[in-house]
């Protein structure tokens, strides 16, 4: 069986696939959490960035294209060799923000809220890509900066799955879940937002704020509530 | 009415009696909530730290006396005028850590984990004044170093109560409760200890992360249960 895994495989995904193949050898009835088609992953994103192409250019130079170094778990995502310096409202900056790629048509900065309050920056929590009216920023690369008008938000919290799991679940894309860390420090997420799409891995994403919080760890029991 | 408060009367305690008021004047039976004895009042504490006076004369010259600036809500509890330095692990300081007074008999260092990481500190959740076993740290102050051989933790999440509160709530000093704090993006932290005494007024303590993580804010509706 270890031969299906490779090392990127999450925890979750493979103890999810040892507790169905255990119930079924045994001939016992699969209990409710073992038949949900996938495992649930939830992963901590530390504050980054998503940027244009033409954004790519002005910091790193003209015809640069992001390096990819470390696939995320979402089918196509990946944290790049490139990272930038955020300058904020009162000239505190957060150097080494990670780029994470591939590029989009809008530029976005995710932080939660610990960085925003040390930048100074009074920042909304939003959906990815909701980001009218919200502050912008400077940014500064190896070949120079570039200035976004808006786009620094704090996302809200939010888990991916494919309509498989939103079937399982009785959810809708845009409805709101619980997500509940169990452990010393358990934490229940009360609205966690769901996006349904045919591409997508089940996987929560909290920030920094919500993974210190409740302490998660890799063996870490977090289950989905409707 | 008004002049029953001081502008540190916090506004869920103000609540809690103009609630409790309107329902006796309009002859209307008491809605569960409004029977409390006292407003719930949620305070989050950045880090800090409680010092013995060996070390506040170590820090700050032989006979210091921490200076009070702010009263904090439980009775007796200050903000001092005196910071110091904490220097890390990995050479990584927090400068101006506030000391909070009274002096106690042991040193302890309360931590978020967002505050532990970037100092390169691995800390344990516990509860004030259960520090063996802990990490120590060097602490700077303008009269000198002071070496702690123990005592960085991150505070568990608690809340204070009277013995009154404990009837209301039906609980008993060191069970847990939740504590549900509602709003956008809502979060029950749902392993709240309760820590009872005579002198305690309702407050339930959470740290920077936990206070980020759900967005608080003077004016978020929280609540108690068991």
């Amino acid at each position: 069986m270890a031969g299906s895994f490779n090392q990127q495989t999450p925890r979750a995904v493979v103890e999810h696939l040892v507790r169905e193949r255990v119930y079924r050898e045994m001939g016992l009835p699969l209990p409710r959490q073992a038949k949900a088609p996938n495992g649930l992953v939830v992963n901590v994103s530390a504050r980054h960035c998503h940027l244009t192409q033409e954004a790519v250019e002005a910091l790193f130079g003209p015809g640069h294209q992001l390096t990819p170094v470390k696939d995320l778990y979402q089918h196509g995502a990946y944290a790049a060799a490139e990272a930038v310096t955020l300058i904020g409202p009162r000239s505190r900056v957060i150097s080494n923000l990670r780029v994470l790629g591939p590029c989009r048509d809008l530029n976005q900065i995710e932080l939660a809220y610990t960085d925003a309050i040390s930048l100074g920056f009074d920042i909304p929590t939003r959906m990815s890509g909701d980001v009218a009216g919200t502050p912008g920023c400077m940014l500064m690369g190896p070949n120079g900066y570039f200035k976004m008008e808006e786009g620094v938000i704090r996302a809200a919290p939010h888990v991916h799955m494919h309509p498989d799991d939103a079937a399982y679940y009785g959810v809708s894309h845009m409805d709101k879940m619980k997500l509940k860390v169990h452990g010393e420090c358990g934490v229940t997420f009360d609205n966690l937002v769901v996006r349904v799409d045919e591409s997508f891995k089940l996987e929560a994403h909290i920030d920094t704020d919500e993974g210190n919080a409740c302490g998660l760890k890799p063996d870490t029991f977090c289950e989905l509530i409707k």
